[in-house]
């Protein structure tokens, strides 16, 4: 490991750690949400917006960057910092979990896999090599080995997957020569505790400078992915931080903290927001609702963003209703804000060690609405089921 | 005229003037150029980007503010200023221009117009009374009389729409009632200098704290956009802003400046920044084209704006490419920029007694290259045409 990517933990509560890691572009004060900015740009936002928010990484996607506007484009602007004009630390992924997601515009071998552009049809083949090529190119702090993200409750196709995926992380960290850049292994084996202390201890060995979690949130319930980070994180270094890849949920993120996470990535604060549902600590907000047409509050009471600082519901319902542009983003703008605000809460409450009281106190308030509006929503369904 | 809208000439060129007009939310150094904010919002941006350009004057619509959220929630809001978050001045057209707009789906008589919403196909009627009731529920600091915006070339409905203008004009006078809010009266006519000279003459009669001069912008040719300003002016109060409506281009400010107008609005640097055509002092720049891919420079050298201090115009061309939305808020930002900066640029001009050498250089640079965008559309027409 670089001395550039030195890993402290400065404290412990159970499982949950928190700490720092040392990257070129500056420390990322742990656990951490990485906002998703898919195209070299998190959508609706600006790099003073996410610095403002106090975010200290962000994630951007290998497979849309290799497609527009190309890793070459981006390495002649020496990298992805200096293209996007955003001077933080960037993660990129590996590309593998858009590519495993064409379905029949897929076709995966032993030594790599090919595809077919979302874009315009175009053919193209992801190796490990080349995946580790884009990667240094576009230059991120830390990049992510090629996987192959399987169905997580499949056992007979992850064991094969699994067996794959490890030959696949040698040949990225063979591959893989940037001082600069960090590169992270990705455990796999769905919700089987036996393959993921397999992939574990495997991925350990080849001593990479952090370790994500994948395959998780892609189809298994709640209750399977929490038993799961029970039953692997026990066996990923203690001494490299630990990765939860597109989660997520802040229920989500505060149970994963509990069990031993320390970095998150996920579209969902982001993606959400363009719809009108905004995050709150009594749950999410349907901004679009008519309760919501007079109401001079802020989304919420005691959130310093720009858009709860300037602007009432009733003027962003306005602005949603209208499908103005601007509203997106300042419902972006909003949901940035609450998760890094959860996340530092959260590290606050790890220093006063005081987390498990929080985690207890924050999912009764937030998931109470949260079941409130799901269970409106069941019978919304059923009645019209009847009907 | 209320002391609160106190307007002041400080020096003239020619027909053109450098002025202040003071209002309850501030002063506005003149010529001034007004972004519009249609629904309450200059589309993608926010209040503190129309300051951080050095915005002194917004406008928004009658018509679609009326429809939605409808003026009474604003009202209950305490107006437009606080629902929106813009405490800088706001003025407000009549909503006439939307309403003959509709065609079809609007039917005049002596008394007002009755039409279909654009929104629901819901009916409506505007009268003289009931917009002045709307404009000062809306609460900007400065309101326009309800008008027929009639064909400028067909002399014979023009006559008739005159003198129904007029009439609507004293009905104006008489409901508006805020003293703490300016009415705007609207010079019609045409292109025919006669029905202008009657239109002017009538309506400083009635002793508007502001005339505009409406209804050009609106299919004649600029030249004779131009010489209706020529033979208009002269017969507006010497002592009062003049505001040509719907205007617009950088060339048609200039050019209108020279022949005395004040005040402008348009949406033409918002609406064509979302289509990727950036304003500059060469001319437009469609920032799609393959040409700037690789790109190292900002949209435009010397230009302040947020935009070009931060990014290429390589990933601004990826970001359209691409269908982000911050795309289109940072080609707004910069052409804000830029159309303030030119308003600013006359004002300094005017300051210094250049502004005649000004004009000239200015459009010599700006419209070549115009010109030359054109030139090339209309071969690329023919040869299509031809083969």
């Amino acid at each position: 490991m670089q001395p550039a990517f030195a890993f402290t933990v400065h404290k412990t509560e159970g499982a949950a750690r928190l700490s720092t890691f040392q990257t070129p572009h500056g420390p990322i004060q742990m656990p951490a949400f990485a906002p998703v900015g898919t195209l070299a740009n998190v959508k609706t936002l600006e790099p003073r917006d996410l610095q403002a928010a106090g975010c200290e990484l962000i994630l951007a996607n290998t497979y849309h960057l290799y497609l527009r506007p190309g890793h070459r484009l981006i390495e002649k602007f020496g990298g992805l910092h200096q293209f996007m004009g955003w001077h933080g630390p960037i993660l990129t992924d590996s590309g593998g979990f858009q590519v495993f997601s064409l379905g029949a515009q897929m076709k995966l071998d032993e030594d790599g896999v090919s595809f077919r552009s979302h874009i315009d049809g175009s053919r193209h083949r992801f190796t490990p090599e080349l995946v580790m090529e884009i990667e240094q190119a576009l230059g991120p702090d830390i990049a992510m080995v090629l996987d192959e993200c399987a169905n997580p409750l499949d056992r007979d196709y992850l064991l094969q997957a699994l067996e794959r995926t490890h030959r696949w992380a040698e040949r990225c960290k063979k591959a893989h020569t940037r001082p600069d850049q960090a590169l992270f292994g990705i455990v796999q084996g769905g919700i089987y505790p036996d393959l993921r202390q397999q992939s574990a201890r495997f991925l350990s060995e080849l001593d990479f400078t952090g370790y994500a979690i994948g395959g998780l949130a892609v189809g298994e319930t709640k209750e399977e992915m929490y038993r799961t980070l029970d039953e692997t994180c026990p066996f990923v270094p203690i001494d490299k931080p630990r990765y939860l890849m597109g989660v997520g949920a802040p229920e989500d993120i505060v149970e994963a903290v509990y069990r031993g996470i320390d970095m998150f990535d996920c579209v969902l604060p982001t993606r959400i927001a363009r719809n009108g549902a905004l995050l709150t600590p009594d749950g999410r907000v349907n901004i679009r609702n008519a309760q919501y047409a007079e109401d001079p509050q802020p989304v919420q009471q005691d959130c310093t963003c720009y858009t709860c600082r300037t602007f009432s519901r009733a003027y962003l319902r306005h602005l949603y209703k209208a499908g103005e542009i601007t509203a997106l983003r300042l419902g972006t703008i909003h949901n940035i804000q609450f998760m890094l605000d959860l996340m530092r809460q959260i590290r606050a409450q790890l220093a006063a060690g005081t987390f498990a009281e929080f985690r207890t106190t924050f999912l009764a308030r937030y998931q109470m609405s949260d079941q409130t509006v799901r269970h409106q929503q069941r019978e919304r369904y059923l009645a019209a089921q009847r009907s």
